[in-house]
């Protein structure tokens, strides 16, 4: 069962996507965190995530390789997120196709995952080409979760509407 | 009886609110506006807004303090719009913090309120820090108003769909 | 009948657009451009979206004057984009009120069209007021075709949800 949690910052995503991943009433499921804590601000982010989330999540932390970290566990694992992934990705020199190469065989992976991802492409299009280029590169990524999950919800002030 | 209204910029939340807001049977209702005059483009905003508006709409102003202004209103209000007030409350030296303290005390109140609320999450994350931050209170706003609205609708292309 | 596909960047809005147009059941269904392909960029996505697309559309290009293109044709037509279209029609001077009148115009044709738009309005608000009235433009329009429009369709994560 693999389901995707979309929507704007503050949306209520990672909520829900905890809230999912805990109902799928296994004794213990993963928090696979994708930051690298690179500066304050990340800290502070990564420390109130850290606190709202439920002591019933196993913590694993990796910024690359997501296939690697998750094919030895068997528990549902809650990725979040996805964005903050493909960052990390090409800020350490890998390209555009190793992202969406990653992204398929994580779906083809026999595993029970929920995907946390940023809508970031509902805004005016950025002056900045390389900002236009990771837009395109997440509506990629985000349709290859949209198609590859069961269950897919778009989140809004706090609000999960399944669409899938 | 409180509603949301929540979407980008020129979605029809505004047409949409106003009309929930009309519905609400009452011989009048208000219209709170949050919007301070300060330039050119903002006046012909407001101006356009008001000639749009309903007649059956009573008018009220108010930047900051939107508790003590609806406090003795009995009326049906419709507050347009939260975006506005946020902004206000971080340019006159106010914090985060007190805005989410209003925003605790505004759906405590035992009124029917109609709020129109800007998605601004859903484009690319800002490289400034500020609007960065803005987003983020921006959208724990709206996190606490869908989770304290009976009603919360999702506008696009003028058109809203009841999310809750 | 008329069909607007709605949503942020690549968020899956060309591919239902497509195969709305397809289901239209005529024997041959026409593929109306309003790209300019004036940069390398622009020709490398245009070539990308040609690629992707069913042989049986018949290909036309029109940057600017849409309703004249159209009026000559029988098929059911997809029009790709207009967030592109008002632009170029900005570009070569036109004004806002150009692009609602042919808008209006366009609605009032008594022809099969498929509408794309690009959700640009539910971002930051951009600090530049060029990008701002762009924003409030393009709002407009959607607001134009989602009321003339007999279905409207908003797209993320490559999901069409039907909100008209």
């Amino acid at each position: 069962m693999k389901a995707l949690f979309i929507g704007g910052v503050k949306s209520g995503k990672s909520r829900h996507a905890e809230s999912r991943t805990l109902k799928m009433h296994h004794d213990s499921v993963v928090y696979l965190a994708t930051s690298e804590p690179i500066d304050e601000e990340m800290r502070t982010r990564i420390a109130r995530h850290k606190e709202d989330r439920s002591k019933r999540f196993l913590d694993l932390e990796e910024p690359l390789d997501l296939v690697a970290a998750i094919e030895p566990i068997k528990a549902p694992l809650l990725i979040e997120c996805m964005t903050v992934w493909m960052n990390n990705m090409l800020y350490h020199g890998l390209s555009k196709d190793d992202i969406f190469t990653q992204v398929e065989s994580l779906l083809a992976l026999d595993k029970d995952i929920v995907f946390v991802q940023n809508d970031v492409g509902s805004g005016i299009i950025p002056d900045n080409a390389l900002a236009r280029e990771f837009v395109d590169i997440s509506g990629r990524v985000s349709q290859m979760l949209g198609d590859g999950c069961d269950e897919v919800y778009h989140c809004i002030a706090g609000i999960a509407t399944k669409i899938k």
